[in-house]
């Protein structure tokens, strides 16, 4: 099945009746387009970010991990320019006072006049309003058009820390993971004893106060980051910057994701941001169009000047072998967990007639074996086995998820099974364990999700089978 | 070396020169109290948070996962009392100004005239105040004792989401990932189709504005919790109290812990919160003296009958074989996943005298190998030997998190891997590869930490070796 069939509506329904997301604060009605993990989605999601942390911190030989405080000193976002410029452009409709994001309105309206040759992004806040005005676009809300200037919205979340509430004691809740990184740069240097090149990788929550979150996981406040920030020597940035582009083009296609659903947009060098040597946004095909997934940019010294010259501190490094210091440069690609979560899920989803003739259907989830919430389930064909069948199971648990289900006919488990992405079925029968008449077998049956064959195996040949099929 | 001779000085020295914990936002000054995990406090604690996932969800037959958000309907924190109760009782010196939290003010009071037989836990802001007039306790400041009445201070972190700074848009951060659950309650009744009793896990930041936080990574104002609310019919909530009790106290000797630094306290009657039937607090001996690590709390069908109310939603559970519908009786284990990281680090803490008459020592960490951040090192004997050894440890770093190291002797080799805990330290020499006189025999020599002793052993074998002694 191709993305272009798949809808948002089914993905979501399927997520919120087996578990994997919920509305959140549901009973309450909900808080806007917050969202929960289920008892299914807080695995696939955990496993998503362990795939991440094996191949970028664990088996890569040149990064470590870093878990930065949410709240931050303030001065932070100063250096960052988080304060001064993390701002969406708002503007009001005079005549129905609707508020809107002008950026979006101006996309909205290219979109559908099929003005392709406009680069939204790179227009400020006067170039859009003036864009504006000179087309007359109208309010989606009352079809005037007679706005006001635009208003600068600073995206982060404040709050106060200790007794008073006021400005003294304000602090953000961090807007994306990288600075907490750069501002540990010289402790990480200092204590792991490491030369460049080498990178630090985190992944914790950020919060971005959108005025127009939405499209279910893709764009929430409160989301997680993986983000890594790669420290390099000055001339040897856009070699690494080469090197990482590929590295996360290899965990998406590893991971099972097709190179049909992504396109790797290198930015135009007016598109850059101005401290940016080069930039590619991954781009993935999701069932509402083409979404931002991973962007990897070349960011160049940018950051670690700035906090420099904030902080008052020294964040040069010392090359020993050209025997001078400078100033590192950095690649940084980051991603969104939750929108990567929410890409494996549409990658991952999929009907298939299983025969024609029965009108027999299923929806199955094609999870990496690494990304699906359970590994194995293990289901006794009657209720008579289940002695047998959960000594398996609490075996197997020793070392994954294993699910255990004993309610209703085989092919509605196997299918029930199919639904969630497991991809190993065990069936537990008569024969495994015998009766008077006939000596157990000691065997069980083992369905493959996507192919659906089954083998015959010995119970303790089954870890070293799984383990086989399982590795990553 | 027991925990009486251990200090935090020590402790919190080793933390941030190795890269465990490090300040929060240390380059612009700190900001107060908040800390960082380093590359080596990443792992132990990501190691903590598996070994707690490991234990209490994939091998435990009853419960499932969740992750909620953080920021949930600001009803919910209504329903739980929040709003309304979680509050430090504040108290302002007249004479100086100087703010103290009054129930701490009588504490350290006690503390110091001997006087233990007050439960100050459970004094309200009233009798607070009348027991400082009346004891004349003087200001730790100025010395005089003129107090003003006491002001409650929401312990609470405040934000706004949405466009406009108003009341409508106050939403807080949460202060425990416990409603999270609750709230999620009849979501994953429904979608898992479990029957009572059965648990849910969440693992996740939690934010409180503690007016005097302190004791290192002890009591932080953003920590993470690891929470478990088991669910269960009306009449077994005790019984189920013992086995969470039980269960918990099980998780922390396999991890290590000694029961000398240990003690399970039961709350008196009078103790108990109005709600709760039965609760114990794990204490741990900490080099600053007992302090809380887990309590388990059966809270009765409290929260639940709280949310009923307030959402209006029917949160019954409908009990098919006594054919009735009932509000579940709740189990509460909540563990503090900065702490507990904190706790292991003091209980690994050791210094060894390993020959007296050299006067060597060394300092190491005796981490249970679950939670060791590395579990092996890759040592090369000479930089020569660098090929084989790099070899060995990409092979290793497939399956964990495994350490290289070729500067300086072998001797200081081992005592860093000794100081970061790294159960294994695995030498490649000469021998190992060969030369023109000497066939290679393919071995490396492994040191065990804890004991020293050294094994040659096949590269090929170096898997199953490592895999037998890490099993958890």
């Amino acid at each position: 099945m191709n993305n272009d069939s798949k809808t948002m509506e089914k993905i979501v329904a399927l997520c919120k009746s087996r578990g994997f997301v919920f509305p959140g604060s549901e009973i309450y009605g909900g808080l806007a387009n917050s969202w929960d993990y289920g008892p299914l989605g807080v695995e696939l999601k955990n496993n998503v970010k362990r795939a991440w942390w094996k191949k970028f911190v664990q088996e890569n030989p040149y990064n470590v991990g870093l878990d930065s405080a949410i709240l931050m000193n303030p001065e932070v976002w100063v250096a960052s320019g988080h304060v001064a410029t993390f701002n969406d452009p708002l503007i009001d409709c005079k005549a129905c006072k609707m508020r809107h994001r002008a950026d979006k309105l101006v996309e909205a309206y290219n979109a559908e006049q099929g003005i392709d040759d406009v680069n939204v992004e790179a227009m400020d806040g006067e170039a859009l309003v003036s864009y504006i005005r000179e087309k007359q676009i109208p309010c989606p809300g009352c079809g005037k058009s007679d706005f006001t200037d635009i208003r600068k919205f600073n995206l982060m979340f404040k709050t106060h820390q200790g007794v008073t509430e006021d400005t003294a004691n304000e602090v953000y809740l961090r807007p994306e993971t990288a600075q907490g990184i750069f501002v540990n740069f010289p402790a990480i240097a200092r204590t792991t004893r490491r030369k460049l090149p080498f990178g630090v990788c985190q992944i914790g929550k950020s919060f971005r106060n959108e005025i127009t979150p939405g499209n279910f996981i893709f764009r929430i406040r409160e989301f997680e980051q993986m983000e890594l920030e790669f420290f390099c020597k000055p001339d040897t940035d856009l070699e690494w910057f080469s090197y990482w582009r590929s590295y996360c083009h290899q965990w998406l296609k590893d991971l099972g994701v097709r190179e049909e659903n992504l396109r790797l947009r290198d930015h135009e060098k007016e598109e850059l941001s101005f401290y940016s040597k080069a930039t590619t946004d991954f781009e993935y095909k999701f069932p509402f169009g083409w979404g931002e997934l991973w962007g990897v940019a070349d960011r160049t010294n940018y950051d670690l000047k700035q906090h420099q010259e904030h902080s008052g501190q020294d964040l040069t490094y010392f090359d020993q072998e050209k025997n001078e210091r400078y100033i590192p440069y950095v690649i940084e690609p980051s991603l969104g967990a939750d929108r990567m979560t929410l890409a494996f899920l549409v990658e991952a989803y999929d009907e298939e007639v299983v025969d024609p003739e029965k009108n027999d259907s299923r929806v199955v989830m094609h999870f990496h074996p690494a990304l699906a919430p359970f590994k194995a389930a293990v289901l006794p064909l009657s209720k008579k086995l289940g002695e047998k069948a959960q000594e398996i199971q609490r075996e197997l648990s020793k070392y994954y998820m294993v699910d255990y289900d004993d309610t209703g006919s085989i092919g509605k488990r196997y299918r029930r099974e199919d639904e969630i992405g497991t991809p190993y079925c065990i069936t537990v029968d008569f024969q495994t364990v015998g009766d008077e008449k006939t000596p157990a077998d000691h065997c069980v049956t083992v369905r493959d999700r996507d192919t659906m064959e089954q083998v015959r195996l010995p119970i303790d040949k089954l870890k070293a089978y799984l383990d086989e099929k399982l590795t990553y």
